[in-house]
């Protein structure tokens, strides 16, 4: 199994990432293929640690405009029912009819009133509709606020688009081995210096631990992320995969982890992305297809991102 | 007491904190069990310092919600009183009767200007009230994007929750002894790239100075916070905790200061965190109890925050 | 041609750039004049890397403002359709006459809707017209919020305004060679913590490749961009550049590629700013017109931007 | 006069501020006492580095509210010249009466417009009012939402409220003799993670030149800004100052540049502070009045934040 060459600093090596020793069983993915940490944490209070905003930010857009339309009707019906209850002929312009067409009247006045829009054929003509109305309006204001703030912060979060190749590949390497895998920008702002860590998690038979394991790589940096970028593990004497078979990553249950940090270019913030490997979307023997770089007309290059992708099997 | 081993760099190692070396006297607290600072700082003129911002963005929900409301009733009460000094009979739509029916239907006037819900049952119908009624108006609008700007900055505030282990201990360690609390994430943002600092203070009897140590960390850094984090500082020959036994910390005063740097991941913003244990915090011969991994039939792993706390006496 | 004096860490140099090796063809230019990449990215589906955000942030101004007009127009002649369709006859204060007239009306209402104005002299006055106002309102709302939103994302994005000079130089230079440019800050943000990187990309006639190699800087980093910084590469033995000539440059179709990294000091954020000076806009045997500092009579100095690109030719 | 110990690294030193040497005349201040930088620099076109966000974040509030005030009535007089020429007969509701009344309830329902208040009591009955209107409406939205996008941008902007002792100290510390300033925190935000750099710039007769020098700190980092913080710099024999006279510097036209770099802790952003001492604002043999820290009952402690200044005349 991995040879414990790290074994005078291995006190650091096992730990490093975060996800401990203990999970030594056959079948664990501690990164999704997102990016996303497999993990929940039960909290004291269940509600204690919801965050809202975080919920908001994060949720797919169908529940976010589910969300709003569903708290729009809502509200307004909440607002109808008072406004019912305490009469609709304390209001101004409001024609009375039945129950029903009275109740409408007064949820579209809700409305007129969340959004600030009032036109005014129906107006508040009682105190105490006045104030709810006035309560109302002040909520609408803050509300519909917030609620855009959320959508722009939707918008505007930084991220990195980034399309990680399916598999990775260990295949010979400029006179030696690698552990490969490639990567791009498939978004529209530009990435700059991009930085990458890959690490190692595997199941160790002898001392029944999960053990992790920094990976080295031949370049952790590059400034630009115009084309494709194939990061490499040369597995050397020194590295941890030196001389484990494909049987042998397979029964440990390996996972390769990568996390890349670069720089946003049109919002100049940072912006983190993840992905993992498990053993079986390791391909051994392969080697990626280069990308064709296509000269326009124009004098630009041109580069297809589902090239990324390709693997030729040796 | 402790050993002057960094006797050579004794400079360096004083004040690093920030804290100074004046306070001796038994009983002083840094830093609160939330990470505040426990020192008021008197400035020449009492408000110059007062940073509303700083205020509403920090200041509890309640406080926050109450004033927002105040503030609403207290500026159309004012325009109120305005409007009613000028003359009710100046506004076009409104009923006369007496003087409190009045100076309500020009509050909801009021109200229904700075909200530029602007119904239009009642109507300004005289120069100086519609000029009023549009400087009201403009500052319904500044007003309420502010405050909406700030329920939205203090929603989408950068932090970090947190949750640290009550009490830290010292106990036998792989071989040696150790200074260990233990941490995890409690909210719903992952918190990577993770860093910790850890001094202690201390009156030193001999110098009668308050004395400040950097603790060196077994693992300073770690890229998730996925499970809980052990923090260890192991008391070597190089640790000035080397030898000090229960008593001489408790006597001396002493504060372990904790600070966590992280990144919160959907934000892509760094987030800090503090806590202190002070020395009756501190528990001698015990050990945390390992947190249980539970794993769920989806593949991911369970923890239960709530465990972070337990100890084992030995 | 380059010597290849990082032979021994020539994997490296290759690419750290991120541009790859392969583009061994006469004619190419990795970065714009204004910094932006030169590199088409074709992704899977021709939509689903568009992000609109992206797009109304960087786009021009006159492209922004005519989207959000035209947007205006086109939303209210959507709903006045929708409001015509279903009938005029049912709001309360518009007066029939012929069809355009009676359109024109509705959509006047629904920019009065949208806008969330809401004269309320045409009002909605059947269940089904209330109903798509109510919509129309929220959206308006939230539709405007966002366009405000990224209309002050626009302003506020963080930049850096630097004036680059039009050529870079080769001249003699403190006993040797250097290569020159001169860049200034033109904006009224100051830029402090100033740091420039500095590559060169050439083909190689030997290997057929196109080869990358950082260019080493007599000074990589100014705390202040307060008059014109002038960035010396010193084309010394350690160069890959000495001995090059012009001609050499010419024909290997060299590209310098220069970034620059700041921060801000205003709003306390990094920016980014890049160029390429390709070889013919390197001038030979010229160096840069001093630039005249005219102190004031109020203690401050004055300089003229315009200087920046001043060279003499020796 | 300062000697010239960095002889073997000269060229690097000379510039490393950003500020040239060519200023070598007898009265210059590079940086103000409030850390902007006393440099103005001439751009092309008068207008084309202007930039209003920057101008509309940093100006005074007072200008800052004049501006938005001003240009609310501005463009309202602009609506109400447009509408009254084009007539005030093509109004609903408008009580015809003599020009200027007019021209006044024009005035009104622009800013109802504009603030999409809308009583509706006046409103458009003519489609080219309502044209306009609609278009007033609209860029009322914009541009009250970009208003307060920048009143929120100044609320919130990243700031360092750092006071700084009035004057700097030479004086004998620790056996030797240092260049001594005291700081302190007066904002409400804590500043963590505090660094400073201190550099000093003098005329050296001898090269005609203005050089620059950095100076070490006993010091480069604390962590925490709780009390205040005196920065040292030990001149000794790798000093530059060292052996330097009062007089020396006063005839050298000295400035002492600083500039600090911390942590906004509640807004986990970093801010940046400057300032610089002239050769006048260095008091000689003098030293730091301690700053009295009191405990208070409830276990915190008191600093007199106007302490700060606060020198002793040895």
């Amino acid at each position: 199994m991995i040879k414990e060459i790290f074994n005078n600093k291995k006190r650091e090596v096992e730990t490093e990432l975060g996800f401990g020793t203990k999970n030594y069983h056959s079948s664990v993915r501690f990164l999704n293929r997102d990016g996303s940490l497999n993990i929940k944490r039960k909290i004291a209070n269940r509600y204690a640690g919801f965050d809202i905003y975080h919920w908001l930010i994060t949720t797919s857009w169908t529940r976010f405009i589910t969300l709003v339309l569903c708290g729009y009707v809502f509200i307004n019906t909440l607002f109808a029912i008072v406004y019912y209850v305490i009469g609709a002929d304390k209001f101004g312009g409001l024609k009375m009819s039945d129950g029903i067409d009275d109740f409408l009247q007064l949820f579209f006045f809700s409305a007129q009133t969340l959004t600030t829009v009032g036109y005014g054929h129906i107006y508040p003509n009682h105190t105490i509709i006045s104030s709810i109305a006035a309560i109302e309006s002040m909520f609408g204001l803050l509300g519909f606020a917030l609620a855009t703030g959320i959508l722009y912060g939707r918008f505007s979060r930084p991220k990195a688009d980034i399309e990680y190749s399916n598999d990775a590949v260990i295949a010979p390497y400029q006179g030696m081995t690698g552990f490969m895998f490639r990567l791009g920008n498939k978004g529209q702002y530009e990435l700059i210096e991009n930085e990458c860590e890959l690490s190692v998690t595997i199941n160790n038979k002898e001392t029944k631990k999960r053990e992790f394991h920094n990976l080295e790589l031949e370049r952790k940096r590059i400034n630009y992320l115009a084309f494709s970028w194939t990061i490499v593990h040369p597995i050397d004497e020194r590295s941890p995969l030196f001389g484990v078979t494909e049987k042998e990553l397979l029964d440990g249950d390996a996972e390769f982890i990568v996390a890349i940090k670069s720089i946003n270019d049109t919002i100049s913030q940072p912006v983190f992305s993840r992905i993992s490997y498990k053993a079986n979307e390791v391909v051994w023997n392969a080697k990626f297809t280069p990308i064709k770089q296509i000269p326009n007309k124009d004098g630009s290059i041109s580069i297809d991102m589902r090239d990324i992708h390709l693997i030729d099997r040796l």
